[in-house]
Order: structure tokens, then C-alpha cells, then sequence
């Protein structure tokens, strides 16, 4: 096994290069020091991790392993209640071996090594002759398989699979969960393709497609991204393969519970699609693939695509807290600007998968504007999903609550855990990218990233106390001095930045491209660069079309959104509201919440005198000044259980 | 019969006087000549009583009045939908009846006197050898009388029956449909009361306890008020008499639908209830009942315990619009200050209901309060329910809707219709009181009401054009002069008004006592009197509690609500807000939805450029001046549907 934190890493995990621009500096030769995402990280590795595995175990997830046994009931008592085995039950395993693989890359750990081992010995021996793999059909369906790839989640639970064999021999060097998975795509590539014998289908959960790109990656093998192609591609062609399967299976399409195949983006063939729509982590998996088939295929039709479903997303879809998704109906997409903030749906995994899809655009075509959005969905509508301890989860995050809205440790659908435990445990591989002749900064956290540029290894060292401060002192450290261009990104939140070259100034207006000043010179060991970037606290205002918002105001300062917690406040939060030109005062507070910047600001109160006063009067409310707290949205819910707002009325 | 139109009226219709302090003029002495009040008693007349005969007929309401004939199917084709015979279509009958008696008594039509004839007599054939009346319990489940007074409505229809021979004999001088009832009545007391024989129940849905109270009053025969005044006190009691029944049909009480008591008022005996609480229609029917019988055997504690719980709605959960019952759920109360616009349940038929309640305690009391809120509900969360053509009708009655709210035809519950017709038709038994030596003018409307006080029959002459403008004048018309006090109502939300009798000036504050000036004198035939209300345009300001009104205004000119509608305006009614100091500018529009009162007001536009722009900006929207204009609530929804909105963001 590959300790990773005695690797050395080039730009990709191997001899590959991808034909996008960048590529990702990997997780293994990254570190990270700061005061934010280090503990997390270590929060995941110490207690996520192992308590997720046991809530795996009394559940029986991982029983359902062993198909070889008989089945068990179909509703198993787990914490008093009972849960029901489900179909996608694969897919959870999977993105805890993923979590537990960059943890292990990181930090080698010889106990989880060996319950990786254990596991993966007995997802070897569940496998089918044919190399098929799913432990709910092979145990409980073994005559329905393939016959509802619209809803029964059978080819996402694949993508899942080959996600953590990819993350496994990545961390670990070892081919044991690889070997299995490449059979099993093997084995899929002969049910699912174009041929007269082959099933021209595709799943209703995206997934597999992004997973078998990474596969590609890996393995070099060319069938592994013609496969995911072929997804991507016959995805919502007609005649539609869902409503064929439909017929087979006696029911007609007419019946589909969600209405419309909006809801699993197969509508329309995706060169087609115009507007974000349906289930939100479907959609954000799918855009995902498309995009590192772009990058993989060069294939304009699909960065077009894309282009245009991110500027419908962000243009009329998103929360400003980098959440998405606003209803519960369909965990998706309604309507342009529909983002009410009490009901906000915005899952935890959309916000993951808005990472993953704005991670490849910034590979592919290096502009900020995709790394802003990596960001805001990292610090808030995605953060916010897990607790300080690791223990506790959001999978729904609105963005005000009356004070029933709390974390929990288990939820009829665990998807949520496991994917932001993957996340924090592989954020390394989000700060930098590496091209040919240069080098990208896309995060800003205190720490340090091996990367080989223009043949040479060299570490990029970052001092900063980011996102809690915007001065970051970065240091080039190199074995020989090497040309590239250094580019820093100056995040679009960012109204002025200096920048300094061994305390040289630089105009940033002059260097700065799309997002990112190029620093390109020939740099020595010990070369520093300074960036102060301005972070003071703002007001955010909405679209006037976003109805839930008009008339409010949301604080940012910079990457972090600040909302009102009650414990904060010596009011009720429904009577605070903000004058327009209120002070703001940024703090850091090491003691709460495990060290947070938090914002005090002057605000009115309308209150209503000793709890009483009429029902409705001519004048307004007396307003009264007083001073509110303001917390990172990502760190409420940790506190007194109370009430939550992120759109404060603006008076 | 008894011609209405020439009829000389007392203060009560009979030689009855209650014991409350004042006792209306019957409907039968007052004559409405305005504007607003007359054209939509004579569509009610003309339009909503045909159409709903027709609409009953067709829906098969009326055909279960042929209880001999067999059942016919549960579901009856209507409209191209089934609807299906519900347990309460005897109150809609009745209803019915009562609104045509109403009107046959101020303008008679020997066709429809005949179409009573001829239900009554179906009525009387229907009626069981013991006095028995319900179609649905008669014709379909004989075994089921009286076997669940908790959800089943046989009570209340019988109080429908009983109110509906009440106007029959009141309005026509025919005892038929009476005697049917008393009988009814009668074999009632036989089944319910303390004896060891009988049953210690009431119903689920209070409303026989006030139509009791008006047969009492109509036939002066003690034992009807005395079953109301059971039924009233048994209320709550424990055991608890649905505990019971339910066990005794094998339920047992924990299966209740709407899990607590508290949905019919019956959680604990009435006089020990502090809360509006469940059931907006019934909460309000019951506390009509607990008025009446305060008035009728002046108990303090039933007074006290109205005071109590008319304080509690009308400082915490009652609509700007005098709507009540904000939840769909229980059709009813939910929290303090939880009320919600777009979602606002508000049924026409519990703004009635208050209507009613108002009007009692108005007579026990004599408070203007009372009035304040009766015109109130009357002139907005009430009149709403009905359409100017008055063939449409709102059932609920939100305060915002984004266009999808109309007025229907026809509704799986029709009890709102002939609720709204009924209080229309006998609209003139509220705008005056008499006592011995006084006369209270509650409502300012143009016309003529008939009164006999001190011995002597004279006329209240009103000549306005209230409620579009704000001047009275008041001629007394008297066989001879007569002393007495004229107390003519100054509304809570005038605060200025002006007063003459006979051109010489009175001072309002010399002579005004709980919302009533107060004119005691010798009158003489032709003796005037001015008022003139200072009528500006309002802003009103809910409590700081009301979450969904913080920040917003809703805009009153004397009794009336104001709200925007899209048709009315050049953008999206989204965008709008008004300026807090803004000019309000009421208009009269003789053209507009039959002639109403406007408000045309400076309002800013939040607007987005050509439709585009960020969807998260530092700085707030721009903002532009427009004019909008305002037209009455109740007269929404007329017109191109689009959207409305009575509380207006201010800016």
C-alpha cells in the first residue's frame, strides 16, 4: 500500500493527462493545517467514519453483503424503528469505503485497512459468475434484474462501486475491489450499448456515467469512457427506454409516479437540455459526467450544454447559500427563482454534487466564476450537512427555521453521510489544479500541495487564516528553480486585492485574467507571495423575482454565508430586522464553535410591548436598535436548539 | 303570508323582548337603497337562488328529500364529476330555504312562496311517525341514528331545520315548516338530556343550541331554550360524552381523526374555554349560542367566558379582513398570531359566523366593538365569498394568492353559498337595535329602517354613500315626536367625526360613550341629523408576532380592505411596495366592478431589468416610483385572474 503522506504526486494519478486544461493536484499530495477543514477532516477519520459503520450494522447494511445467506425480513428494527432494505443500500457501502479510502491515504490507519480488506473479500465473493454485482437483486430480486433501471437505482449503485474501487487502488495501491468492479463494467458493457442483443438503456440515478470516466482514468481502458459516453448520449432519446421497460414490465409509462422524466433529466437528449430541472443530485451527477466528457472528448455540443445549464442554475435556480433543489416533492427543481427559505429542500448531496460538477468546469475551462461556486457550495449548503462531532447530519438545509429542524443520526435514506464524509475526506484534491506550465490556486487554506510543474516538484505553502481572514502568505518551495505561472484566484466576492511578489507589489488589475492573477517568472525556492484580499462583511441582496426574499438581506463575508441562530439573540429572530446602513463588525471567536468569524450588527427590533398590543394598529411597530450576532450558516444547529434565518428583513 | 315591504315593524317579532339590552329590527322593517347593499341583495334574489336550486337539483341534494323513494347511487355523476351524497345536505336545503324566506319577505314571489310550498311538504312526508328528520340517516343508515353526534352532522341538521322554519314562519306567517320542526324539537328533548333514558350528547357541530334559541324566541315555548342551554352546558363535560359513543360503536375514542376535542369546541365545558380553538365555523356557531343564552338567562359566567374568548380572536388570531381559521387542516385555529395569507383557509361561512357573534354580544352589550367587527367581517372576509353576478363563490379566503384562486360553481362542501346568501338576504336585521327608549344605528347604509320605540312606530331615514364616503344624514319620520336616544355608531377606526342635529353642531366627545354617540331629545318628524367620519385612506400594521405580515402594510379606508390585483397594475404585484410616507389617494370608480372605492397609491418597483440580471447582488434592487391602484377585497377576482395581495411590502 502507498502511504500518501509520504507520496510524491504529479498533477494526476498517473501517466494520464486528461485533455481538459487542468487537472486536479490529488488528495494524496495535499495537506491540509488550517483551523477549519484539518479538524474536520480529522472529525471524519475519528468519528464519522467508525460511527457511520456502526449505524451500517445495526441497520444491516452491511449484512446485506452476504447474499449467500437468506434473506432477512424486510423490515429490520434499527434505533426502535423499523428500516426497510433498500435498493441503493450498495451505493452507501460504497461511499463509506470511498470516505475511508482518503482517510487511509492520508493517514494510514493498519485496522481500517484490514476492515477494507474484509469487506472487500466479501463484496468479491457476492459477485456473480456473469461478474454482476448488486446485493439487492442478487439476494431478494435475482429475476428483476435490469428490468427498472428508471427507478430501481441498479446501474448508480455500479457507478458507486467502481467510484470506490477507483478511490480504493488510488489510496491504497492495492487492485483487489478494482479487479472486481472492472469485471462487473466489463459485464455491463455486454448487457447496455447500441448492438441488436444489447439493451439501449441507461440509469435513472446518473452516476455510473461520472464513475466509469474515472475508471477510464485510471485504468487507461478506452471502453471504460465509451461506455459512459454511451450513457450520456442515449440518455432521453426516443423511443424513450424508459417507457419501453415500462411496457415490458406490464405497467405502461403512464403510471410514472414523478409524471415527467424532468425528474431524472432523460426528457430530452442532454445536448438539448436548456434549463436545470428535476431530482437536484441526479442533475448535478449528470452535468458532472458530461463535463469530464467534454473535457475527455472535446466535445463543444457538450461544454455548450453545460455552459448553459450552469447559467440557468445560477442565474435563477440556485440559493445563496450554494443550496439547490428547493422542494421536497421531487428533491429538485421547481420553477425560476422559487427558492422559498423555510421549506428550502436544498439536500446535502446537491450541494456535493454542485462541487463536483463546478470542480471538472474549473478543470476544463479555468475560469473563477467555477471555482466561486466550489467554493460557496463548500463552506455553506454543503458543510452545513455534517456536524462538528461527525456524528450528527442535515439532508434537507433550509435557510430559516422556526426551530424544528435539527441534525439527526440516522435517516430512512443514508445517502447523505457518507457522500460528505468523501467530500471533507478528499478536499485536498480541490485546492490546486497543475497544467503543463502552471499552477492553479482554487482554495485558499492554510497548509500544503506537492505538485510536479514543468518537471519539477516543487510545494506550494500556504499561511492563512482563511476564510476567517483574507491575507494568505504563500511560499514556493522547489527543488530547482522552475518557470510557471503561478495563478491566484481573486474570488468574485473580492472587491480589492494587493498582491506582492517578495514584498514587491504587483497590480493585480494588470495580471488579473478570468478570475485568477497570473504570477508567470521563474520561481526560486523560498519565493513568497502575498494576497490580501478584502473581506468586508456584506449585505446580499436577491433577484426582485426571488418572491422569499424581497424586502430581506443575507450576510456574507467572504466564501462564508452568516445567518441568526436564537441562542444569539435576546429577541425572537421574526423581530429582528436590519436598517440599510447598519454597521457590521466581523469578530473571530475561537472559543465558539470550535473557532468561527462570526458578524455583530447593529439591527432594530420591533417588538411588541410586554408580549402584548393590539392585533393591528396604524402605526408600524416602535423600533428599538440593538446588537445581533450573526454565525456561519454551516455551524447552526450545534447550539440550544431554536430558530434559524438567513434572509433578515431589511428595514 | 305576510307581505315584508308592508309590514309594521317592533323591536323583536313578536311580543318576545329578550333580556339582552337591545333587540334587532327585523329584516322585515329595514330597507337597503344603496349602492352596494341593495344590488347584491336583489343577486341574491334574482341570481344566487336560482342558480343554486338548479345546482342542488343537479347534483341530487334535493332528491334526498324523497326518503321513500330507494337510495339512489353514493355516487351521483355532476358536473362531470361524482359527488356523493353527504350527511349534511339537509342544512344546505334549509340554508336555502331561509335565504328565499328572506327575500319573499322583502319583496314577495308568489313562484317561489309555491317551489316552499312544495319542499316543505316534502319535507313533512319525510318526517318519521316520532318526529324523526334527517334524509341521509332516514334513507340510508336507519340503524345509525344518533349513533355518532361526534363527526355526523344529525344535530346540526336539525338546527338548520329548526332556523329554516323560524324565517319560513317569520317571513311568510306560515306555521307548516314550524310545525314539522317543533315536533322535530320536541321528540329532540325526548332523546337528549340528563334523565336515566335519555343521552347526555350535543353534536360535533355546534349549531342547533342558536337555532333553539330562535325557536324559543318565536314560539316562547321555555323547553327549546332550555335544550340549548343543555346542550350548551353538557359541552366538554367528562365522561366524555364522544369517549362513550365511541366505545360504544366499537371505536373506542383514541381513533378520532382530528385527535382532540378541541376541533368542536368540546375539549372542556364552555365556560371554563380561554381560546378559539378547531373549527372555525363551529367555534363561532357555539359562541353565537353561549351569547344568546347569556342574553336569555343573563349568566355571568357564559358572558365572561365570551369576553374571554373574544378577546383571545380578536388580539391573536383574527385576519385584517376579519377572516378566521387559518389552517385547511382543521378548517380552523392553529397559534397565536399564525396567520398566513396565501395559505389563509379564512371560510366564508366562520366570517359569517363571527358576523353572528358580533351581532349578539353587540345586543347584550352594546358595545361598538362589537360593531367595529361585525361591519368588519361583513364588508370584507365575508362579502368576499360571494360574487357580484352571484352565481360564484370563494369557500376559502386567502389574503395573497399567486393567481391560482378563483371562484367556483360548485364544491364537494356547498355549505358557504346559501351561508352568504341567508346573511345577505336578512342583511337589514343588523343595522339597527332597538330598546325601550332608544335607537342604535350599528350600520350606516342608505335606506329606511322602521321602528317602534317609546310607543311609537317611526322611521330611521339614512341617505349616504357610505362606505365610499364617510357623511350620514339621518332623518327621523314620526307619527309623533317622541323622546328618545338616538345612538348612532362612531366607528373604532374614525377618529375624527363631526355631528349636527338639525345644522346646529354637537361636540362627538360631550356625547360619545363606547362607540356610539349618544343624541337623547324630543324627535320630531324631520328632524336631521349629520355625521360626517373623517374616511382618510390607512395604513394598517399587524403585531409583530404575525411572521407573514412583518414589514408589510395593508392598506383600510373606513371598514373597507383594500388589496392589489394584477390587472389593475403595469408589473408583477411582487415588485411592488409602498413607501412608508407615500400619497394614498382614494377615488370612486361609478364604472368598476358595479361602482367601488379605489386607492391609487405611490408605490416603488423593485423591477428586474428585461427580466435578467444577478441572481445575488451586493447592492439592492433599483427602485422606480409607479401608481397602483387598489380595489376592495371583497370585489377580487372579477376580473383577468391573475395575482392579489392585501399586505403590501413597505419600503
Amino acid at each position: 500500500m502507498t502511504h500518501g503522506s509520504t507520496l510524491a504526486a504529479g498533477p494526476a494519478p498517473g501517466p494520464h493527462r486528461s485533455k481538459s486544461r487542468h487537472t486536479p493536484v490529488p488528495f494524496t499530495a495535499v495537506e491540509l493545517r488550517d483551523s477549519l477543514w484539518a479538524p474536520r477532516q480529522r472529525s471524519v477519520r475519528q468519528r464519522t467514519l467508525p460511527f457511520l459503520f456502526s449505524q451500517y450494522e445495526k441497520a444491516g447494511v452491511f449484512e446485506a453483503l452476504d447474499v449467500h445467506l437468506p434473506p432477512g425480513p424486510l423490515r429490520v428494527p434499527f434505533n426502535n424503528r423499523p428500516t426497510t432494505p433498500v435498493m441503493y443500500w450498495d451505493s452507501d457501502i460504497c461511499k463509506w469505503i470511498e470516505t475511508a479510502c482518503y482517510t487511509l491515504a492520508t493517514q494510514f490507519d493498519p485496522a481500517l485497512d484490514a476492515r477494507l480488506d474484509e469487506i472487500i473479500a466479501r463484496i468479491a465473493k457476492a459477485q456473480q459468475p456473469d461478474g454482476y454485482f448488486n446485493t439487492y437483486f442478487i439476494r431478494r430480486e435475482p429475476a428483476k434484474r435490469w428490468t427498472n433501471l428508471r427507478d430501481w437505482h441498479e446501474l448508480y449503485c455500479a457507478g458507486h462501486l467502481i467510484e470506490a474501487a477507483v478511490a480504493h487502488a488510488q489510496a491504497t495501491g492495492k487492485q483487489s475491489l478494482l479487479k472486481v468492479m472492472c469485471r462487473y463494467a466489463d459485464y455491463i458493457a455486454t448487457v447496455f450499448g447500441p448492438g441488436d442483443a444489447q439493451r439501449r438503456g441507461y440509469c435513472g440515478h446518473p452516476e455510473i456515467e461520472l464513475a466509469l470516466v474515472r475508471l477510464y482514468r485510471l485504468t487507461k481502458e478506452r471502453r471504460y469512457l465509451d461506455l459512459a459516453r454511451y450513457f450520456v448520449d442515449e440518455r432521453g432519446r426516443q423511443p424513450h427506454y424508459f417507457d419501453q421497460e415500462a411496457r415490458r414490465r406490464g405497467e405502461g409509462p403512464e403510471g410514472y409516479f414523478h409524471g415527467t422524466y424532468e425528474y431524472s433529466q432523460s426528457h430530452v437528449p442532454v445536448r438539448e437540455q436548456r434549463q436545470v430541472v428535476g431530482h437536484a443530485v441526479r442533475a448535478m451527477y449528470l452535468y458532472s459526467a458530461m463535463a469530464d466528457l467534454a473535457g475527455e472528448t472535446e466535445d463543444p455540443s457538450l461544454v455548450a450544454a453545460g455552459e448553459r445549464l450552469w447559467a440557468d442554475l445560477t442565474g435563477k435556480r440556485l440559493y445563496v447559500t450554494g443550496g439547490l433543489g428547493p422542494s421536497a416533492r421531487n428533491e429538485g427543481f421547481t420553477d425560476d427563482y422559487d427558492l422559498p427559505n423555510e421549506t428550502a429542500y436544498a439536500e446535502t448531496c446537491a450541494a456535493i454534487g454542485l462541487i463536483f460538477w463546478a470542480h471538472r468546469l474549473l478543470q476544463l475551462d479555468g475560469d473563477g466564476r467555477y471555482a466561486d461556486m466550489m467554493e460557496l457550495a463548500l463552506y455553506n449548503g454543503a458543510l452545513s450537512g455534517l456536524s462538528l462531532d461527525g456524528e450528527h447530519f442535515f439532508y434537507d438545509n433550509p435557510l430559516a427555521s422556526r426551530g424544528n429542524h435539527h441534525r439527526w443520526q440516522w435517516h430512512r435514506c443514508p445517502c447523505c453521510p457518507a457522500n460528505i464524509g468523501r467530500l471533507i475526506a478528499s478536499l485536498g484534491e480541490y485546492v490546486y489544479s497543475a497544467g503543463p506550465d502552471e499552477v492553479a490556486v482554487h482554495l485558499y487554506v492554510q497548509g500544503r500541495g506537492r505538485i510536479a510543474v514543468a518537471g519539477t516538484n516543487l510545494s506550494v505553502v500556504q499561511e492563512t487564516a482563511y476564510p476567517w481572514d483574507g491575507t494568505i502568505a504563500i511560499r514556493i518551495d522547489t527543488e530547482t528553480a522552475v518557470e510557471f505561472a503561478l495563478r491566484l484566484r481573486i474570488p468574485g466576492w473580492c472587491r480589492s486585492a494587493r498582491l506582492a511578489v517578495n514584498g514587491t507589489a504587483v497590480d493585480v488589475a494588470a495580471v488579473k485574467d478570468r478570475g485568477y492573477a497570473h504570477l508567470k517568472r521563474r520561481w526560486q525556492s523560498g519565493d513568497r507571495v502575498t494576497l490580501a484580499l478584502d473581506m468586508p462583511a456584506e449585505r446580499n441582496y436577491a433577484h426582485p423575482d426571488v418572491r422569499a426574499d424581497l424586502g430581506r438581506v443575507a450576510l456574507k463575508r467572504g466564501p462564508i454565508v452568516y445567518c441568526l441562530e436564537s441562542v444569539d439573540q435576546e429577541v425572537p429572530l421574526h423581530w429582528i430586522a436590519l436598517p440599510r446602513l447598519g454597521q457590521i463588525e466581523p469578530r473571530f471567536e475561537p472559543n465558539l464553535l470550535g473557532g468561527v468569524g462570526t458578524l455583530l450588527a447593529t439591527a432594530a427590533v420591533q417588538r411588541s410591548k410586554d408580549g402584548a398590543g393590539a392585533l393591528y394598529a396604524a402605526a408600524p411597530p416602535d423600533v428599538e436598535p440593538i446588537i445581533v450576532r450573526a454565525i456561519p450558516y454551516h455551524a447552526w444547529d450545534h447550539r440550544d436548539p431554536g430558530e434559524m434565518n438567513v434572509w433578515i428583513r431589511e428595514i
